[in-house]
This record gives structure tokens, C-alpha cells and sequence, in this order.
């Protein structure tokens, strides 16, 4: 049996890590399902970066980068983290350099693991079928916010819990990996409402972006699996 | 409106810690509920201590010292945290030196804060009552297990987030608060069932030590304040 595991924040990563899991990047609001909408709409790489001033030197070389901190995007860039953004017929085939508040740390520390792939809800079902097919110990890394835990990315890592244990090929004594497949199973049918009580929505909503949310609570519509090579994210084959 | 927070483990603190907040320090299974059970019977001071190292040192001057590590009494000590360990004549009006897994630990870490305050089942009602009178924010902090988040420390913080969120004197943003109450509020009245799925309860069940972990889900049987002065805990008057 593998092993199934989550992870509520990046700063913990390091007692989970080892060299043989394929650790899934989790950042529901916004940056995992922006990755994955804009693989899925046929930009063909992303270079995560984990600075802003990274982000600005690969745009002084003349890439197309995108910058965002506390859900805003950030002055002289072209855009931030709205999946919308990203379905742009302008940015088709082309290389995109993306930094944001959590996402693109978490995919930081995590990029020694044997793999790094991209896990939103829009293509959940497309990589919890992968998944089971590796044949590898699996953990489930949440962006969370600022390192502290949060409600929209431990609820999509209950959602895969909950699909990969169905599939009897993994097992866990991870207490989180429990508690969120729990939460997860009480809420599915109206997640967000419940994610209505979630600190960080509250900070989306402040920002208008709850057409943002909605999108970014839909199932199955990026049907891609994200995946690190190098530097860069690009679709798996 | 007094804020209230849950942080998870004890290497998640620095994110959460001022100098204004009271810390509730959370150990479930078993060290704050072998603390609150200990100055509930008559001992007069605990002093807490991180390493096995320092707890021996005081054996050498002459205290009575107890060690647990990974659910067992580590050799050449009185005893570990088993609650009933500490329900004992011999003991009364002593002082004890003592170092766990988790909960010395969290302790430890939290030392610089306001005030330290230990919380179990065995005095909730006593200490949330308390809570509610200081006019100050609440820092709930999990022992958790080896830095990992656990179910029993986090049920018990959602038992007291759910009753001091009631008061209508807290008011909190931090999602682990919230989903911290949305399930204790699902499990409170069948608590030992829901724990029979966690890790941590595998591993003390694995010991033979299921009459501890029933003793440490009673509500209310020793109601008192345990509160850290200077390097003791000690009853609070």
C-alpha cells in the first residue's frame, strides 16, 4: 500500500519531505487553479518563482511575468493570479513567469520530491486517476496562507483523500489526511457556502473576486496535470 | 472583540505569538490532562522541561522527576504522563520535573507570551470560564505530534472555540479555529469513537492505554487552572 499524507502549510513540508512521494501543490484561491487553466488554454510553460524580484528579472530578459501578493496584482506586471487572465488567445504557446503570496513558495520547497504536479478542482478527477496509477507514497502539500492553515485548500486535499482511499491503493495514519477527508465528506454538496467562513474568501470578496471563486470551485474543467520539469511547469504527456 | 486563534503545532507558534496573548497549551494524550490531573490531587509544582537531558539533571539534585517519550516512561524515571500516575499520596505537596514528547515542548514555546494556561477535557469548563473574563486574545495551541497536526488536540480546541465564539467576547478570522469547531461540534457526543481513527490514539493503544485516553475525554474531573510562574506550573488562585 502507499502512503497518503497532507500537509496544511509550506513552512511543515520539511517533516514530511522525502526523496520517492510525488508531492501535489495545492492553492485553491487562486495560483494551482490559474496554473492549471492556463496549461489547460494552451500557454505552454510556467516558471514558478518564489521572489518578486525574480519574477522582475526574468521580465527585464523580455518573458511575459505575473505577480501577485494579498489576492492584488502587483504594480508592472501584466496580470496576477485570476484564472481568467489566463484564457487569452495573446499568451497561446508562450512561456509565462508567475510569482504569488503562496502558491509558487509552496511549489519552492517542494521541488526536490520526486515529482511536483499541480492539484486544483478543475482537474481533479484527471490527476487522482494518475495518482493511482504511480504507484508511489503521495503527499498533499497546501499553500495556505501566509504558512498558516487554511479551509479551501485542505478541503480539496479531503476531496482527493477521500477519492484515493476509495481506490484501495493507498492507506494513512496521517491524522490531517482524516480530518480533512472528514470535513470534506460533510461539506461536498455545498462547498461554497461553507468556504463562506473561510478568512482568506473573506479577502477575495473584500476584493471582488467572487466570480474568481466560483470558477476556482469547479470541477473537472481544466483537465490537465500540471507537472514540474526544471524551472518550469508544463503539461504532462 | 477579543481575537481568538488555533495554532496546530508547536513550530507554527512564532506565527501566531505576542507578548498580549494568553496561550492555552494543549496535550491531550496525555501530558496537559497528567498536569491538570497532578495539581487537581495535591501536587504543588510541575516544572516543565524540553529535554530528557534537563529532567535528569534535576533528578540529580534531588527531584522527583518523571520522562515520557513516544507514549512510554523512559528508564530510570518514577514515571511518565499517564494521568493515574499522579492520582498518589506520596506526591502530594511535591514538586515534579517532567518532560514529554509534545506538550514540554509546546510549552516551551510559548513561554514569552502573556500568560501560559494548560487545558485538558478534565477542566474545561473551569478554564474557559476563566477566558472569558480576562479581556484578552486566546491563542489555542496544539501540542500535536512531533510538530504534526493531531486530532485530539484539535478536537479540544474546537470544544473551546465553540464555547467562547458562544460567549459573544471573541471573534475570530483564523480558518484552524473554524474548522477546529466545525468538527468537534460533528463528533462531541461520540469523542472516543471518532478518536478510535486517530493516529495518535493507534499508537497509545498499541501500549494497552485505552483507561488513559477514557480518563483524558471526562469533562470537568479536575477543575483547575494550571498556569506557568516564572519556570513552574502551579495552581492559579
Amino acid at each position: 500500500m502507499n502512503q497518503l499524507e497532507v500537509c496544511f502549510t509550506p513552512d511543515n513540508f520539511p517533516l514530511f519531505h522525502n526523496e520517492r512521494s510525488i508531492v501535489v501543490v495545492i492553492d485553491i484561491f487562486r495560483a494551482t487553479s490559474a496554473i492549471c487553466t492556463a496549461l489547460h488554454h494552451g500557454v505552454e510553460k510556467i516558471i514558478p518563482v518564489a521572489t518578486i524580484e525574480e519574477a522582475k528579472a526574468y521580465q527585464a530578459k523580455g518573458f511575459i511575468a505575473a505577480a501577485e501578493r494579498n489576492g492584488e496584482v502587483i504594480e508592472g506586471f501584466s496580470f496576477g493570479n485570476s484564472p481568467f487572465s489566463y484564457i487569452n488567445d495573446d499568451i497561446k504557446g508562450k512561456t509565462i513567469v508567475l510569482t504569488t503570496t503562496n502558491g509558487t513558495q509552496a511549489i519552492e520547497v517542494a521541488k526536490h520530491s520526486y515529482k511536483v504536479v499541480i492539484g486544483s478542482f478543475l482537474n481533479i478527477d484527471v490527476l487522482v486517476r494518475w495518482l493511482q496509477q504511480q504507484d508511489r507514497d503521495v503527499i498533499l502539500l497546501c499553500a495556505g496562507w501566509k504558512n498558516k492553515f487554511n479551509l479551501e485548500d485542505s478541503m480539496f486535499a479531503g476531496a482527493v483523500v477521500k477519492r484515493l482511499m476509495r481506490s484501495g491503493k493507498f492507506d494513512t495514519t496521517c491524522d490531517s489526511a482524516f480530518a480533512t477527508q472528514y470535513m470534506y465528506e460533510h461539506v461536498e454538496n455545498d462547498l461554497f457556502s461553507f468556504l463562506e467562513n473561510s478568512s482568506h474568501r473573506k479577502r477575495l470578496e473584500k476584493l471582488h473576486l467572487e466570480k474568481d471563486m466560483h470558477y476556482c470551485l469547479t470541477l473537472n474543467i481544466a483537465p490537465v496535470i500540471p507537472v514540474l520539469q526544471g524551472d518550469c511547469l508544463v503539461k504532462l504527456n
